[in-house]
């Protein structure tokens, strides 16, 4: 091959790195107004009065949109449940809700407007907490449920209705039989952890510019769904999609937060209120106060045999989802269907919930509630490894599943091989000479941990569609619906079209996305961008590839059988002619051009828990040695080992950066992250407070393996990637501090107070 | 019909009036600078230095380009003849010429730097009109001309070079024996006219907006010849067509004059240099000095029998084509097939020629070259009625060809009723009973005139791509290369689609214009958009169409072929469904679009003079009543009818509107619009000083007649239309005036010192 798994420069890298690329905020149109909205500042309540009559006299303001001026067709979105408005209108319900917004001809006067907005709000009582929220008084965040969905799962998962609760969603998940299979182990444990609500943190917050046109309306937004925003927005304004158009400039983070509407909806009512184009930008507390990772409380109980072999478990997933649904049941589905681990267990069952409280809301985030429940399984088993006198690792490898072997029943098998890649990390690590609990000066000490995660990858059944265009100079453009939000996909598609097409890379570009012309998509997620809608790329190039085979077949006057395409020729005998020749002679100068286009889809399949097939699994193993404080409780990362299976790496540099990525973003949340409420205010929602990894952070050691199982369903064996690496980060670190201090953290981020009071406690885990 | 026929307001329209549409100079993107041109102040140099260092030295001067920076793979372009620099290395050609361009951080620094741009100028002897050019003696505008193409005609049509002379292009058009045809002639009468140059005065100016990125190199511009544009850049550049995206925002006007590079490749030049986005806007005093009509000298030379039939003619059709080719060769064929009109004439000599001067570019112009002969050989048909004694209405119904008739062996048979076109006319102007010659005062006389003119339409056999698609809610999508450049094109076509897919007109949409996603298109032209992109648009439609019917078939499980389609639904028996159900049902909730290709080519013919077929014939008579101030010289039109056929009326409003603005082009071209000169510097380059038709000069009674002869290729019989109306005014106009004095104008514009003057001469025609 020559173009796929070279690691080739990123295509965008350039213009981003030297500030050429262009993003939506940069977009300045002609008579373009700013917006800017007016929270909510109490967590939940009853709004008795809006009015804006002091704004709206404020010179410069053009409108103030609230509920009383909203004039929609479809007041209420989400992704799950519509069960949040584009500006509430009863209720508010988290600090942080949006009552109003105002167009002004400059920031400042739009930052001045909605302070003249007087709201009159009826304080309500609200929860907070997993725990508050479950109580059977409790205040209800949502009165009614009735438009909850049916995801129609397959055997062996359902969805439990929680009427007049505060349990948005529950899925369950079980085989065998969860008693009969305690009733069969020697030992059984229960743990309970919790794991922090993160923030996305993307460089670029929400934002979008939206103009109204009689004839269109278009939205220029930094989304990494631009086709369901636009079903929505035709679906909020009762507009044919055909009048809808989303275009998506280069985009400055996702992960998971900038999935749905954002900004898209509150901007295009300005826009067509006043009749000018209109940008609505977030500021960074305002994302902080927008999306978030479901803070989750998760109760592990695993019934083994006396040699470590597991029998049953019983997983309980809490994902804390905030005042709205979004897309919090998929998270708690997907939480509850990998919450036992990539090991052999007979008998299981789960529950998964996602409840409301009247906090930010929760939803997609990079790992989509794997980081979560692989922190608890993975510090359960270290646990247990310990309470049994055994080896962590041994534990593991006896128990972990076998390439081929059923992660559940019906499900895709298991496509790489895992022992192999724990005993490349243990290797790496140099289990076998660890230094557990040595002491490197008075207070120092240093411990190693493992952990061994693994994801169903590649999201749900979604379709995925590309086209390819050679034009008549024998030059490519590819066109799909996935977003690039920083993981490198376009180049890879980019050297999938190049080798299938035998072009070279360079004569390859990948069109801007936008909603009027891109072949439909439904969003960027689930590292699903290489695997799934890297197959539809590849049929489109292969599409492409046929026709260009007929066209030189006739210039050739060769059975297309018998002509050879090599890097932008094509040879019949002791005749070549350039891809270029072959366009002009074939279709006349300047004129014709060549139009592949490539569907693939999951399949559905009603005998497995989930409905569909996973396209793959996407693992995560991670192996750390730290040195804790125990003066401080500072945990300082020595050296971290990741790896994760590529299947095939299209572009080895991409996947040894996204692994990277995704591994410093388990370092967050194991060491710093976490978003702190007091009485429903977020108390660090701001660039300043927020503690994130910085490079002073990565640890001086850190290696990255990949392996390439060939095992994908992606072109040439890809798999997708980018999100296992963040699985493991929690539960190695934690493993290791328990190496190090012998005390045992169920809580995550490991922070120096938590750690140092931990280490003073009684308690042993 | 439903949609068609009906006279939709423009989808365009709303926005555009309301100020919403956004044009080219519109957009603002970050970090974008300001580009400037400096041009020639002589009209003929050689350019012995050019030094931009106290330009560079500005404060907020980015980069000063000149022949000795520019850095290009091809520095030369050009639609027929590639004699024309980005910017001028060797020489300057005409005052104008572009010699360097300076990109700074505001306007007025980019202003101020062209003035510290340094040029020494060598000048040379210059030729501004057709009778010095072609002395033989003459100054070459080119030494060397040896990249002219053969345009490959048919037969009936040569190409004839003539190397060192500054005839940049012969095409000669005969049939029969010339000499023979004179000799068979009772009398035989030769006259010489002159037409104008005249400026296409669009309301935006040339200009873009171009950002050189790294990946691909974005150029939003008003132009109506996008992938001519891209292909030129590409070329330019040595890019790949899939690195260049030319974006076409809403467009102020084109009449010919955006056709082919303009700003383009100094835009994206300097912005490659300086890494920044680059506007380029020219003033209106630039679009001046940048394309203009060529000036026309046409001898006419007719044999006719006693009783008016005409025997042979020869035509002799000189075009101005200033400094560079552009698209003058184009307009010299046009013209020259054209110039004898649409008459039975049995011996034909045609040479039509485009000279090279020291002067603006002459090139496409509204009419292409149809309002220079057609003043000719209208007057002249006039004058040889009056030298016969005949009355001019007769002489022209017993030469006019009938429907069916060949205008040339082997083309397009005439595709209306001419004869019953010219009664109408006739009818409405009140011919029978015509006041001429009758004095109204003192010195104000009337008289009544009428002319019948015709062009080839529809363009060369340039290829037209439409694809549509109809999304998952069964709205529809249209998008096509032709630019709507004010034409209503776009609302016309949006009908046809509703028509062929049976949906409501408001939930079709058209795309904007993008080269990375439009179907290519070789520009917009020639009438063409209705007529022959139409018939692509009607097949792309009708592909749709199929697949719709595919799955409403199946949806319905019914043969495809007993599915009604009706306004959005389909039905079978007593079953109805919404398209939008159609989709959903058969493609999945939100997920399926189906999409539709339509092409069409005009057929090449090498029997034919030009050799392809020309697609239709356009029409535009016209009948005046004017009152001539013999004191003043002043005219006045007192009515005017205008007539052309449509063949079928997707639109009638925009039939009307395109007639009307036609024949208010020809209105100014016949009484005020002229390039003037002195010393080959234009003297009237500026808004104020071109005197253009006001809403004053509009006749206060003005009809405008369109016929429906069904005789076009386009969809349901349609023809293009909108530049028949300008042909006849001048003369029609000119015909009056004579009617009115007995004074005969061989020249336009005709302005009331040539009337004056020509009143108080002895000569008589």
């Amino acid at each position: 091959m020559t173009a796929v798994g070279r690691s080739l420069p990123r295509i965008d890298g350039l213009d981003k790195v030297a500030g050429r690329a262009i993003y939506a905020g940069d977009l300045h149109l002609p008579g373009m107004t700013i917006a800017k909205v007016l929270r909510s500042p109490v967590p939940h309540a009853r709004v008795r009065r809006i009015d804006a009559t002091r704004a709206l006299a404020l010179h410069g303001v053009l409108a103030v949109l609230t509920r009383d001026n909203l004039d929609v067709v479809g007041r209420s979105f989400g992704a799950y449940v519509r069960d949040q408005e584009i500006l509430a209108s009863e209720k508010v319900r988290y600090v942080g809700d949006m009552v109003a917004a105002v167009a002004a001809t400059e920031d400042g006067i739009a930052a001045e407007a909605l302070k003249l907005i007087d709201v009159e709000y009826e304080e309500l009582p609200a929860v907070f907490t997993i725990d508050d929220a479950l109580k059977t008084d409790a205040p209800l965040v949502h009165d009614t449920l009735d438009n909850r969905k049916d995801p129609g799962y397959g055997r062996g998962g359902s969805h439990i209705v929680h009427d007049h609760s505060n349990i948005c969603f529950h899925f369950r998940h079980e085989r065998g039989d969860i008693q009969e299979g305690f009733r069969q182990s020697d030992q059984v444990f229960e743990d309970v952890f919790h794991f922090p609500s993160a923030q996305h943190y993307p460089m670029e917050p929400h934002l979008c510019v939206a103009h109204f046109e009689a004839c269109v309306l278009t939205v220029w937004s930094a989304t990494q769904s631009p086709f369901p925003v636009r079903q929505e927005l035709a679906r909020i304004f009762g507009l044919p999609f055909s009048a809808v158009r989303v275009i998506v400039p280069h985009v400055g983070g996702g992960y998971g937060a900038k999935s749905g509407i954002k900004t898209e909806a509150i901007a295009a009512c300005l826009s067509r209120r006043i009749g000018r184009p209109v940008k609505l930008a977030f500021g960074a507390d305002e994302t902080f106060r927008t999306i978030c990772q479901p803070r989750a409380k998760l109760v592990v109980k695993t019934g083994v045999k006396k040699n470590g072999t597991f029998i049953a478990r019983r997983c309980e997933v809490y994902l804390n989802g905030g005042a709205y649904a979004n897309s919090g049941p998929t998270v708690a589905e997907k939480a509850g269907y990998r919450a036992h681990g990539p090991y052999r267990i007979p008998h299981l069952q789960t529950d998964a919930y996602s409840i409301y409280t009247n906090t930010v809301p929760g939803g997609a985030f990079r790992g989509f509630g794997g980081p979560q429940v692989a922190f608890a399984y993975e510090t359960h088993i270290d646990m247990i490894a310990n309470r049994l006198g055994m080896d962590a690792l041994e534990i593991r490898m006896k128990n972990l599943l076998d390439k081929g072997e059923s992660f559940s029943s019906g499900d895709t098998p298991i496509d790489c091989d895992l022992k192999a890649g724990l005993r490349r990390i243990a290797q790496a690590i140099g289990w076998d000479s660890r230094p557990n609990g040595e002491t490197q000066s008075d207070s120092k000490r240093r411990g190693i941990g493992i952990a061994t995660a693994m994801k169903d990858g590649g999201g749900t059944n979604k379709p995925a569609n590309a086209a390819v265009t050679i034009f008549n100079d024998g030059s490519v453009l590819l066109s799909t619906g996935s977003v690039e939000i920083g993981q490198g996909m376009r180049t890879a598609f980019l050297q999938i079209v190049a080798e299938e097409l035998s072009v070279a890379t360079d004569s390859v570009r990948v069109a801007a996305l936008d909603t009027h012309y891109t072949p439909f998509d439904k969003g960027t997620n689930a590292s699903s961008a290489t695997s799934v809608m890297g197959q539809a790329v590849q049929r489109a190039a292969r599409d492409a590839r046929r026709q260009l085979l007929e066209a030189a077949s006739a210039v050739l006057k060769a059975p297309s059988s018998e002509v050879r395409l090599d890097n932008g020729f094509a040879s019949h005998g002791t005749e070549t002619i350039s891809f270029r020749e072959i366009m002009q002679r074939q279709f006349r100068d300047s004129e014709g051009e060549i139009w592949g286009r490539g569907y693939f889809k999951v399949a559905r399949d009603k005998n497995v828990p989930l409905g569909y097939l996973s396209p793959f699994w996407e693992i995560g193993f991670g192996a750390a040695e730290v040195e804790v404080d125990s003066e401080t409780g500072e945990v300082k990362i020595l050296r971290y080992v990741s790896l994760t299976d590529a299947g095939k790496m299209i572009n080895p540099l991409q996947c040894e950066a996204q692994d990277e990525g995704a591994a410093v973003f388990g370092l967050g949340q194991a060491l710093f992250e976490d978003l702190a409420y007091q009485d429903g205010q977020l108390l660090n929602g701001s660039l300043i407070d927020y503690r994130l990894p910085t490079f002073e952070d990565i640890p001086p050691s850190f290696t990255t393996f990949i392996m390439e199982g060939q095992g994908g369903p992606g072109p040439y064996g890809a798999k997708g990637m980018g999100e296992g690496g963040i699985l493991p980060v929690a539960p190695a670190i934690a493993n290791a501090v328990f190496a190090a201090t012998g005390k045992r953290l169920r809580t995550v981020p490991l922070s120096p107070d938590r750690v140092w009071q931990t280490m003073t406690e009684k308690r042993q885990g």
